[in-house]
């Protein structure tokens, strides 16, 4: 990041006491700056005040972090880039109990400038992981600041040529991606596994879903055996940086670019999803 | 905490951009100071670097570590208190992966004077959380900075007169307390649940199993159905801090402070554990 404010203010330290250090107890967001605005920055903030009652973590107030952002924006003059956006439950002494009547939450704003990442024309190489995603009702959905998972998952390879890593949870069901959410399209459905007791409830997953709808393909929320990934017609991952990464290869598994990524793509494009753009 | 060193020099902040803060990358460590020294302090740092070792992070080293704490303690003049010790990956880029061959870890020392807290002559009053602990071989054992299921678990009670939230995995598995290991004794058994799938190898836990064996007391590592807990004959919890707090009631049902409880005590107190003398 090229810039914070932390607290409203111009800084890149936090207190060494902050709960979010001590304990991942907090939430984030990663907004794409595309031409000067902040991409679906409603749906951002909407899931972030979710997260926040969910952890009852007073939130900063949808109006306050627009403010920073504008801020950091102006100040920096970029136009293209990366916004994230961390909310702790702030600093206390101690121990896991916190004063539910005092809680003065910490509110990180960081921005850098960088060019919008550009689709692989023909798709993406992923591999599957070993580590597994926990899975925990109580946070699943969230993108809370509890991440090891990912860390790990992300630490098995250094292959540049793969960019992106597929995880299971420990009953070997298909979760996401390190960084992203994961479709498959078997026979006549688009498929994604649901984010009821693992992963999150990504705001760009969840712009492919109301595409599908609108385009009239059948999707389903179900678990997806990982093992079962060989036989799908197509694969793609979502995040809020990329849009859609079609998936090309999986192991020894190729995957064409078929008809239904292919529709979904257009019609995030239509929607200002500037990288789905073909 | 009263005084703290980060990455060696006397300082409250840390990065905004940390790793520890953004993905709760590191670990911790809490060590009781009781009369001047670090109980058990080889213990908690050989765990710190096992920990440090899985995670791939580089080991700051125990002496590095014991002369920030001589330096704290000196300084502060406290005699009793409570040391905590934080080593996360440090700072980076934005984005899960990171460079193996630049870690720069950081690590926090704090400590806190205050008084050896005391055990209750007639034991604690527990409760069981709703909110389970997740499930992850590549995390378990380890007390890792991915905390928010004993945060949670820990929100659900403030009544001071409960000690300690009893947790459970989701397929309703003992896991421990928010904050310490939780041991059973059912007929002619000792039991504590394992740690290599959820829970923390908590350094009282060890000095307890290590306390059974020397005892002739027949221990087992197993899975305990929580639905069980009021059938059985003697229940305790352990942390670095309190030793052993024998438990008196769970919900409706009342424990005696059995003769293995108590003999671990007496165990324990031989050793240096004061708060276990009675």
């Amino acid at each position: 990041m090229d810039a914070w404010l932390v607290n409203d203010s111009e800084n890149t330290a936090i207190p060494v006491t902050d709960r979010g250090l001590a304990y991942g107890d907090g939430l984030f967001e990663t907004i794409a700056l595309r031409e000067g605005r902040c991409r679906f920055v409603t749906d951002h903030l909407a899931r972030l005040e979710v997260g926040c009652e969910r952890l009852a973590i007073p939130f900063p107030g949808a109006e306050r972090i627009e403010r920073n952002i504008r801020r950091l924006c102006k100040q920096n003059g970029a136009r293209d880039g990366v916004v994230k956006i961390v909310v702790t439950r702030g600093a206390g002494p101690r121990g896991y109990a916190y004063d539910p009547t005092a809680v003065t939450p910490m509110l990180c704003v960081g921005l850098a400038a960088s060019e919008p990442p550009i689709v692989p024309p023909d798709g993406i190489r992923v591999r599957l992981c070993t580590t597994t995603v926990s899975r925990n009702p109580q946070l699943a959905g969230m993108k809370t600041l509890n991440r090891l998972p990912q860390v790990l998952g992300r630490a098995e390879w250094q292959n540049p040529e793969i960019a992106e890593g597929l995880m299971s949870d420990e009953h070997g069901n298909l979760i996401g991606g390190t960084m992203s959410n994961v479709f498959i399209v078997a026979g006549p459905e688009l498929v994604t596994p649901p984010t009821t007791a693992a992963g999150i409830a990504g705001i760009m997953r969840a712009k492919v879903m109301q595409a599908a709808e609108q385009c009239g393909i059948d999707l389903r929320e179900r678990d997806i055996d990982v093992r079962t990934l060989e036989h799908v017609d197509e694969c793609f991952v979502t995040n809020s940086l990329i849009g859609i990464w079609p998936v090309s290869r999986l192991g020894n598994t190729r995957y064409d670019i078929g008809p239904v990524t292919r529709r979904l793509m257009d019609a995030l494009a239509a929607q200002g999803v500037s990288e789905c753009r073909r």
